[in-house]
């Protein structure tokens, strides 16, 4: 089975979604896998495998973009459980090589994937839920959010909106993914304070629905969704759609906006040789 | 005492209000009632009684938009018991039958009259309180939350937005107002899972405000008005209205587009044929 | 050192911070004094101090804006503390007096300060922390909640929204503050009731954030301070004006049509009278 329509990302690596085979991509990096569930199948396990901390590059979000557009396309999908391919890290969020030493051009595209991936997920007519089997910190936290249900491992993981500890500000949608889940003064809270959680201070605040063993991970994925299933496809999805519709219309009509002021601040000098020292700090493994 | 002023509703069955007497309405059809509290003379208490289950008709949705337009306009009322004459059932919900079968144009119509239902109950400057004396589905869960306070009866009753689950979608407003009152998490949930939750668990949730035993739901309600009386009247009206101002705008403002999307989808082939079936099914008292 | 651009209240008494002293004024009523605190000197230390209640005229008003808005061009400075020099009362909001007997351009212009005072400080990029070392009810509260986090002294002190009991009506900015502290359904409640919360009941809401003795207010605002001078300050500062844009805009985008539905408000002559009286029960020592 085959992801035809790739739409404008046809020159990029695309997904193939082989019943049950491990080829998930036509071409080059293969960072997000699709397979059906081994016990469900209308589950689609989406796996990201970009090693070794699943951080968000332009490949890897135009991939997620792309799976989360296709995906409800397929007919035999119904639900999808987002996780990672590399135990311990959900996602370490977005990929800092891409902003350090890049045009103002560059951030901007760059910052215009992040949306186009945010999008596709949060307003995903289908049943979603997130595998959160590691830490989640910032744009991985951002993807855990936009799901419809978080199942998070326990153990020492973190999850949260760090970017003010970086030095980063995040964005006002991703600010509204987060009120939406925890209301708007926890929100305050953790985003001026760049809190990452434990994963049973995000259950007490709501941040996620469940914590569970790292091996109960998909299973309580697929509790959840068994339950979904039994519910009207289309009334679910439409009723999602339009919970959601205000929150995607606020960035959609203020894309360009969004994504010029992204580039505006991550490319200025001053932020730069910050992001310059992290770099640096990284490399020599103490960041 | 008579509601003179009907506007456009004076074909309509209108209520009469006489004092203490049992004569409700002109003509027609009297589903709505509106008598002086036999204890508090400035109270109303205003009863549904479309039997079997208090469904939401034209006429019955009519007749709350003239009570809660008019109720207001008379110096002797200050506050509201919203209750219903069928202990058991506080309002099923829509009446299906002004859906199913009906052209788009009967479809808009009607999808206008629940509006204005909402509209002239959800900005009452009255004291509004909901006796909640048993199950309240979808807009019966619409009516009670549109209210100032919730009094919900022990007993096996259901209360919630369970739309999805008989192949509905909740429309914008109504999700604004449960958001309102549980906050936006709890209404995706409870509004995707369409969920009938218990008198106790919609307590827990914030969903209704005391629970009580069936015999002391007026009582309760009284109780809760007679503290709203000592509050200077004007102010703590304009202050609702205040607070409710923002929700109320966002559905004046569309409320054509609202009702059109509602005709369209609700009057489509497919819809209609999935409604016939339950139709089908309740006239064989199976559902 | 002098807060050298007063702007447009170049005109009226403006504070001049003094290292460690006590001149805190040009010329004229002192009402608001701004120092370096004795432990942490990129701390100041805002305190209110006009007798007897600290209640917010239109000087005060004025000052405190100066202040707010002068304060983060202090190099020097990157949190402030707003308390009160009058233990016991926080402040027991809008002056009475800059409203009875008042044209409606008088109250239009005071209007015009409330607004003022409130963007300087809800919107402000330091750190800032209410130290509620008394009373804080009405405007008080505002201030309060405009703040980044709230501690407040145990005792027999009261804050909350009181508009109601005294015949005033909130404004939309004012419930929106409090909404996004404590959200809609119990602004709703607090409002219409105009309650006055004590200390514990305020923390058990999420209006204030800590209770302490009174002794103890401004070493837990230090303490507060200490972790979030951990943060970078630029990161921080630029998430929370994300943060409370919208809600500032709200306001921005309607403040003359604000100004003037108060201004005809409350010259009306019928609230004129409510308000002889009170003014009248206060001379008396009634009220």
């Amino acid at each position: 089975m085959i992801l035809a329509k790739i739409g404008r990302f046809s020159l990029r690596p695309s997904p193939i979604v082989s019943s049950g085979s491990a080829k998930w991509f036509a071409s080059g990096h293969n960072y997000v896998t699709v397979e059906p569930d081994s016990e469900m199948d209308n589950v689609a396990i989406v796996k990201m495998q970009k090693k070794p901390f699943n951080v968000l590059c332009t490949d890897m979000l135009q991939q997620l973009t792309t799976t989360f557009q296709e995906l409800p396309k397929e007919k035999k999908y119904k639900a999808a459980i987002l996780t990672s391919n590399i135990p311990g890290v959900f996602s370490a969020g977005l990929d800092i090589m891409s902003v350090y030493g890049r045009t103002s051009d560059e951030i901007y595209s760059f910052a215009m994937d992040i949306q186009n991936a945010w999008i596709a997920l949060y307003g995903n007519p289908m049943i979603t839920v997130a595998g959160i089997n590691g830490t989640s910190p910032a744009a991985g936290c951002l993807l855990a959010l936009s799901c419809d249900h978080r199942i998070m491992a326990e153990g020492k993981f973190g999850i949260g909106f760090n970017e003010t500890k970086v030095g980063f500000v995040p964005r006002f949608w991703m600010k509204n993914t987060m009120q939406n889940v925890i209301g708007f003064r926890k929100t305050e809270k953790a985003l001026q304070e760049g809190t990452l959680f434990t994963p049973s201070q995000a259950k007490e605040i709501g941040l996620v629905d469940v914590v569970a063993p790292m091996d109960q991970i998909i299973p309580s994925c697929r509790d959840f969704i068994k339950q979904y299933l039994k519910l009207p496809y289309g009334p679910r999805s439409m009723t999602k759609q339009m919970l959601r519709q205000d929150t995607i219309k606020q960035l959609k009509s203020a894309m360009k906006e969004d994504a010029e002021a992204s580039a505006l601040y991550l490319s200025d000098p001053a932020f730069q040789k910050v992001l310059g020292s992290y770099v640096a700090a990284m490399s020599e493994g103490k960041a």
